[in-house]
């Protein structure tokens, strides 16, 4: 096999993971003389999928972080070199170039609304188009897994949720960085080893069914993972689920030097089950065996389990959190506002941007609650409200303490979701009563420009 | 900020990429002794996504021959150590791990039904169990992402399809292995320069609308770009698409040592305005500016214009493909079905599996046309028809030439689909007709296991 076996896609590769036209556009803005004029990009998005009611932004200030330190090695002007495309002298240029603008972000883990920005780069026109395609992909991949795990972290209530996805995540890159958006969003654990120790998310696990088919019959197989492993959790449901829990009853009696923490339901009717395996288990004596649930749940499953108040103790999450399979994209746009100094915006049919820099203020009420957005002009004065962007990046250097770890981002979220009218948290498809607006100096200039 | 900012993750630390009940399993097995006993494990699905009529099998070969170098380094060892849930006897023979079984896989592009298996692991069984998470992440992307790319290339028919998905899929590593299923699903360029440069599929890029708004006006960023890049592809609806065509005609007319390749159309109702752009252009004398269209284009939206006979020369497909966003899963299964030498099955309720290794043939008519399929028991003899599966792993080593590049995948693909009967090939939601058997004996092992 010729093929390369590498997998691995190095922090130093990343130059490289851009869109062509990035680079053959500063090489025409560089020849022009023009790659140097100021300009701002704005990264937002223009509609939400119809399955989400608000976007929690994550891994903006991550990937600004990142993308301040981001530059060209030998080897990739090497293979730039070796396209045909580009000039010797635009690749010395290239070679030398570090990012030396202005990153502004909302902290990781804000709620957003259509039009507000998660981020803006101020920057010479050349070096903010450079970070384009790769800040797209870096901050979209969070921001959709966050977004679906805050909403199954909402329908579970106070129940705890583990991520049980990394196999169905689309890649190593999302499995591993989809542990640190679960993080924000209020997971509990993951199953996945490499991801929760990166992202320092306590590593959770049970038994698979392979586990039950390897022995000679199911309480040989709970006698053998129970000895290995006290107050474990079983899975019951290889051949039958309320068979399974008597054989863990079975099992206790007899031998009562073991001890199980909980049976996991995987399949079936989960709430019916569920009610059944706790009577079962609570005649037996077993009241603190707790059950916890997974086979396919999203948000809904969950939120009807929670609504049939199913005798559930914690949810396992994977297939439709991993891909965030209702909604895997969001629509970001990162896109020109102003430059050398005047307002830009894009007027092609159903794809209108507004013009210039920007601020989102956020107001609550005496009680806290959060009732309603302006978004303004970045040096629009005097409107009410938490100005939500603020600089993490001050020509081209990470400002200390202006970023978010995840610990903090996740507790931001946890803060902030029950502060928003219950339209805007409501799980089932729907537009939000949340009043975004814009200021009137921008409104008359999105009009003008 | 003292999160790591690294967002690689090396070859070297894939070993812990799996699900910690695999680590927490293999342990209980080889503490019983058991890790030794021979087992095989098939990658399957159960059920297609009512979107898709075939799955086209993209990097098991790419993943098997991965897997068979797999092991866990001094880092990963102590990084388990740390966790505390691993005995130092076991973290011992862990590190000394290699993986010695066998793999079969069918040919990387394969167009595969429900119950096929893409690949079978024959290995003792903590090892073919140490394989499972990451096999199955590795194999998904790339096959989800195949299937996706192979439907909009059958929409096109003889019309290049280039990826422009980059920003808009789940991170790094499926950026970057996206462009290997889209080069194996017969995509014709990629703007993803990293992606493009290691899976050796042409790079293609154009202009943003950016570009345009950093000109004074439409045309004088029309000149600058085509002035640097003779034969160019230009963007023409930033403000409206018509009127920019008419921009390129005058610049083209009063400057005619300039040369355009091709006009992009980015919004709108693209095949009226790509017939009124052909239009202009042609009532021009510039017959040979090539027509491309981009803009949320699915396999439903180019067979739409396909059929509408639009004049687009070539389309750029990105969001819809980058994401599968109709099907961004594949329900993959990695199933114990043989342990000890007896077969193995799961019956719990809708999660059926077939016991035992298999073969699958697929037969053809004198025509070359596909008839039909047998899932047979491996050692099925006397069965017609190719069979699919072969080992490409032999005892932990893998067998030279046995794995199809890419290039070979992608004939491969480009080969099969105009074999199957035109309900496999049809994009509209539905059932194929192909006929899918189990042969006499997997049917009676199936209802007697």
């Amino acid at each position: 096999m010729n093929e390369p076996l590498t997998l691995s896609v190095a922090d130093e590769e990343l130059a490289l993971l851009t869109d062509l036209y990035q680079l053959t556009m500063i090489q025409a803005y560089w020849k022009e003389g023009i790659h140097d004029t100021p300009a701002t990009f704005s990264l937002f998005f223009r509609q939400l999928p119809p399955s989400r009611r608000f976007i929690l932004a994550c891994g903006q200030q991550h990937a600004a972080a990142k993308l301040s330190q981001l530059h060209f090695n030998d080897a990739a002007i090497e293979k730039l070199a070796s396209t045909g495309r580009f000039d010797d002298d635009f690749l010395n240029w290239l070679a030398n170039w570090r990012f030396s603008g202005d990153i502004w972000t909302v902290p990781e883990g804000t709620p957003l609304f259509p039009h507000q920005p998660l981020l803006e780069v101020d920057a010479p026109i050349a070096e903010a188009q450079l970070l384009e395609s790769l800040i797209m992909n870096l901050v979209q991949l969070e921001t959709v897994l966050a977004t679906k795990a805050a909403r199954i972290v909402w329908a579970a209530g106070n129940r705890p949720v583990v991520d049980f996805g990394m196999r169905r995540v689309h890649g190593i890159d999302a499995a591993v960085r989809g542990v640190r958006a679960y993080k924000t969003a209020g997971l509990n654990g993951t199953s996945n080893v490499l991801g929760g120790l990166r992202h320092d998310l306590p590593l959770s696990g049970t038994m698979a069914h392979s586990y039950v088919l390897a022995h000679d019959d199911e309480p040989s197989a709970f006698r053998a993972f129970a000895r290995h492993y006290p107050n474990t959790t079983l899975l019951v449901d290889t051949y039958d689920t309320l068979e399974g829990v008597r054989h863990v009853i079975d099992m206790l009696r007899d031998l009562p030097d073991l001890s199980v923490g909980a049976v996991r339901l995987d399949s079936g009717d989960l709430g019916q089950l569920a009610g059944k395996a706790r009577a079962l288990l609570d005649d037996a004596g077993f009241t603190d065996i707790k059950i916890i649930a997974s086979s396919g749940l999203d948000e809904h499953g969950i939120a009807e389990l929670v609504a049939q108040e199913a005798p559930i103790d914690a949810f396992g999450v994977g297939t439709q959190m991993g891909v965030s399979a209702d909604a895997p994209v969001i629509d970001l746009s990162y896109k020109l506002v102003e430059y050398a100094g005047q307002p830009r915006a894009k007027h092609a049919p159903g794809k209108i941007s507004l013009p210039t820099r920007k601020q989102i203020y956020r107001r609550q009420d005496a009680a806290g609650r959060y009732i309603g957005d302006t978004i303004a002009q970045r040096d629009d004065t005097h409107i009410p409200g938490e100005a939500l962007l603020s600089p993490v990046v001050q020509n081209g250097v990470i400002i200390p303490d202006t970023m978010a770890q995840a610990h903090q981002a996740r507790a931001r979220v946890a803060d902030a979701l029950p502060r928003f009218p219950a339209s805007v948290t409501a799980l089932e498809q729907g537009e939000s009563d949340y009043p975004v607006e814009l200021s009137d100096t921008l409104k008359h200039l999105s009009s003008t420009v």
